[in-house]
């Protein structure tokens, strides 16, 4: 028997500890998994740090490469650059449930939301697991959110786990990658890039690892019954954060360029696929009122930026395949099955 | 006894015959009205057409003036230009529970959606009424948008109903609004644009009426609890409907104009005003399925649009004014009150 | 004999000591104006400080209210938040001359542009004067921008000066105008915003000042002859400073509460007015190299901007009123006339 | 001696007859190439059809990656969605002059314009090539633009011609690339994409090609005077023609997919890259007035799109490839040099 196919690592910059979205300092992930029959489904949280949110809000930008998704929050994002939540995961039709649970925890937190202080920008971001999970039962509940926040560490589970339990990804099984890079600017000084994706984007056939085609297509496909498989259906979410000190305007240009990365796994951006990547810093915080002094954060030169770029591409590339090698064969609504990839690569070679 | 005060008209174009939205034809709109002690609030739905709304959508697109607000939906109109939902108003913290009211919706008509259909995009725009409605208790429930569907009709109620129950604006009463203008082309060819607004926005003494100051201020600011009033709070969602036969392009275009009338009642786009508008056409519908043909539109030659815009901005003022003059003073949460426009102008002639 | 009208002043915000965008401190404005038979044309050029202005940008923002315009620069202002040049204002078909004279210009002050050192990216906006000057001649060359950057002072002419020269404005004469207003901020620190504008929209008969319609119509307009008067032409170009610490996301958001000034002077964005805003902030300036240390700025909190949204529209709308009241009577091309403003309603008087 | 190296073909899609843009039917490509001395740039121009092209604009949208560049007519084509000229290529400094060039020349076509008809934009789209040419000595001049308009023709020249004269690419010579996919949709209906780059992007040792990394590096970067050549400078202009019936909004979508393509040869969007796609539809023509009438057009079924978006990262790729194997070697400013990437391969093997 053979030893389980280890992850491809792509591009040219060192990884961090981890090599996951949490080698940035302060952030955790959690994941709260549903997996019973037809029920293939999850919520994932992102905490941008261990404080409350709302009260330090966290400088972040958006880029929607590709609009067709239902993510939650985005606009708020786009003009006022912070967040004010963790950032959540979840299936297409749980954002409602999330967004909810978002609210009561910010209101357990901070009871003058919605009454002396202003309302609370739910931040829910999605993807469509509904060819393995029975996305019409709205199986997600509050209680799953908590659930996933309270579970956050900086030990991150990858693969069909919490939002990418349902997920599909070129036709295999997809789900929750996550990565890191590290950079060295010009000037000397070192910042961490991490990435966490939710990946459900991909037309068969067309996986792309390290620059290569995939030699392997997945089983479903092969048959005649493909007929589901040729167009881009699903969607990815890309999360970045680093410990740079970058405003909003600088994070959205960094955010852009996860779409390096998605290209280079065999993506085109498809019409059906949501592509959505949002970046945020954690090297300050923006209070939620004027009684405290802002900070004076001197941002990078623009001209340092490449670096941090570069690492936006690498990660990406790297969560997507982390995403693909990690998750295990899942059966789900109506005996439909993706595939890990891992298992398939075992037992060809 | 004074007779009560009309509503200003503003403006030189002519309304249609109802000077509500629902001139446009096909448009239809209904309320559902929550008033209970500190339950104030309410859903108000805006139906494009009697048809299944997933099946055959409706060119859409948004302007996005002030995103401080947290409607959904807008980022897949903004991509891919359609409608396929009603149009949903409610209270910010009931987005999620009438997003699910919609997904319900369309999945009893459509019933693979997010099976062999892709999911659906749900369209609920918000502003916040917690002065008077106690917001964080979520009352709205998916049962409300139901009620508020079900009871769309042409004729269209204004002030303290439906989403716009709790509303607030410039410190008097605000709520919904509506109003059409009609407009003949320089090729002779006539459209309506209709209006519809749930107002919330406007620093108490800004009002402006037809170009005036309004010589009245409310009650509640001129006492020292004022406290609250100074800053631009709550938002402004323009609906907007043509008949006009215009791509996403141009309804992204004419939207935008609801910003002129907007502007020429006081509001200078305050930071705290999630102000967004949003227009749609009903000369032709676009098919879910390609298997259906797509239609053969002529659009509107550009330089045919100026009284189009010149009407998306009457209408925008006027749907305002209408939506002050209508509401009726309203007590809700911990005795809060906002007063009645016209109640107030009749007691001081 | 009547004494001449005064300039209706608008809004409740107090002018600074000028009344000008020179206001703020360190900017000047200059023109070089082109006045004889059919060429009646110029350059306007407002410099944002007075040393280089390539080593030390500015942040600065755009927003476009109605693309239809030739102005080149915006582009790049858009991606990278700041300034590089002086704001030059000409006509449409002088916009490259402009700008190869602004290349030239910051290739004195830097040889190393173009070489060693990234190439400039120009800012040059524009209206077209088409009516009163004849357009396709080109007259404005490079010596003129160098004239009005010669002739840059605290002192700003207004009316039918500079870029100003040959434009219209609701059919009458307009051109530059400029204002200003002090905010005073919840925490008691003191901005000032000041506007420049060229003036060049407007259908005629729908000018309104301080809320009225005017009782005055442009004299061409009256007689059959009006058939080039009933829709929008020109454009408008709004250019704001202010010594508020801003980034350039907030500089985008103050950019666009021009709009509520503009909207206020009878203007719904006609589909044929390149209504363009730009914004900037004296605050501080961003190095050229990564060589020097950037600034370690504070910029304002969120919620204290509501006074320079305010200032903004109304500065806006006052320094359009400036243009018009300032403007004198010009004859230009073919003998086309426009009647300066004040003239009229004193000749009426 | 041995033969030269064949173009890598990239991806599945079949290109067209010529692989070529002007696959597209009626687009032709014409170059000015001036090469002496330390003059080594030129114009590139692209005929979007063979008539007015004023009166008969085309459908167009514009993909902005990195803003962090020059080019002018972008804003409004965002704003309108039409192409009014040809496209026009050059360098950064000779923006100005061709511009003008173009309204000239469609002012020989149409002598009201700006007289009784609006005035045009001119597009220009530009890439630095500082550093084999002498830019500061601005020597494109507007019988530049002129020659190359009339040297248009189906057969395009690739490599260091035009426009791409003295571009670079990765450190190697880089220039003008053209390439075409044809796509078959769900439907039966054939189309052709059709690409045409200046390429003058990324960073020494980062090509990929089909995927791999190119064993070779510039032999300028190998020396330890390779100091300029670390980071990303440079830019690329992506221009995509398909005779696909498509509406502005698709256009920009399709635009977009360039950026896939653009990634997967080793660019990461670095800051200093201004990274543009711009498509046209040449499946209709929109008449400038409004007294002729507007095509009505069946647009494609918004889920047909995945070919073309493939069509449109596929044949990106191959036109940046085809740009590098294409051009030879130059010398030019002060003796700088770049390699043609062709004859280093082939002195290699």
């Amino acid at each position: 028997m053979s030893t389980p196919p280890t992850v491809p690592q792509v591009g040219t910059l060192p990884p961090g500890k981890r090599g996951a979205i949490t080698d940035v300092q302060g952030v955790k992930v959690g994941h709260c998994t549903l997996a019973s029959g037809p029920c293939q489904t999850g919520v994932t949280v992102i905490l941008p740090h261990g404080g409350n949110w709302f009260q330090d809000k966290m400088p972040a930008a958006v880029t929607i490469l590709n609009g067709f998704g239902k993510s939650v929050g985005l606009v708020q994002v786009q003009e006022l650059g912070v967040l004010e939540t963790p950032i959540a995961l979840t299936n297409t039709f749980s954002v409602g449930a999330v967004a909810q649970a978002q609210i009561r925890q910010a209101i357990a937190a901070n009871p003058a939301i919605g009454r002396g202080e202003p309302t609370l920008n739910p931040l829910v971001l999605e993807c469509n697991d509904g060819y393995l999970n029975d996305i019409q039962a709205m199986e997600v509940a509050e209680q799953h959110y908590r659930a996933a926040s309270e579970a956050a560490s900086s030990q991150v589970d990858q693969g069909a786990v919490g939002a990418g339990r349902g997920m599909s990804c070129f036709g295999f099984k997809g789900g929750i990658g996550t990565s890191s890079r590290t950079t060295r600017l010009a000037d000397g000084r070192a910042f961490t890039v991490g990435l966490l994706v939710l990946a459900n984007f991909g037309v068969p056939g067309m996986l792309t690892v390290a620059g290569r085609p995939l030699d392997l297509r997945p089983p479903e496909t092969l048959s005649g019954s493909g007929a589901e498989c040729p167009s881009e259906k699903g969607s990815i979410i890309m999360v970045m954060a680093t410990d740079a000190p970058l405003d909003a305007r600088q994070l959205r240009r960094l955010s852009l360029r996860a779409g390096a990365g998605l290209a280079r796994t065999g993506s085109f951006f498809g019409h059906g696929s949501g592509d959505i990547s949002l970046a945020f810093s954690t090297a300050c915080t923006i209070p939620q009122t004027a009684d405290r002094p802002m900070p004076a954060l001197a941002v990078l030169h623009e001209t340092l930026l490449d670096p941090l770029f570069r690492a936006a591409a690498e990660s990406t590339e790297q969560a997507i395949l982390n995403a693909l090698w990690h998750a295990e064969t899942v059966v789900g609504r109506e005996g439909h099955c993706r595939h890990g990839l891992r298992a398939l690569l075992q037992s060809k070679s």
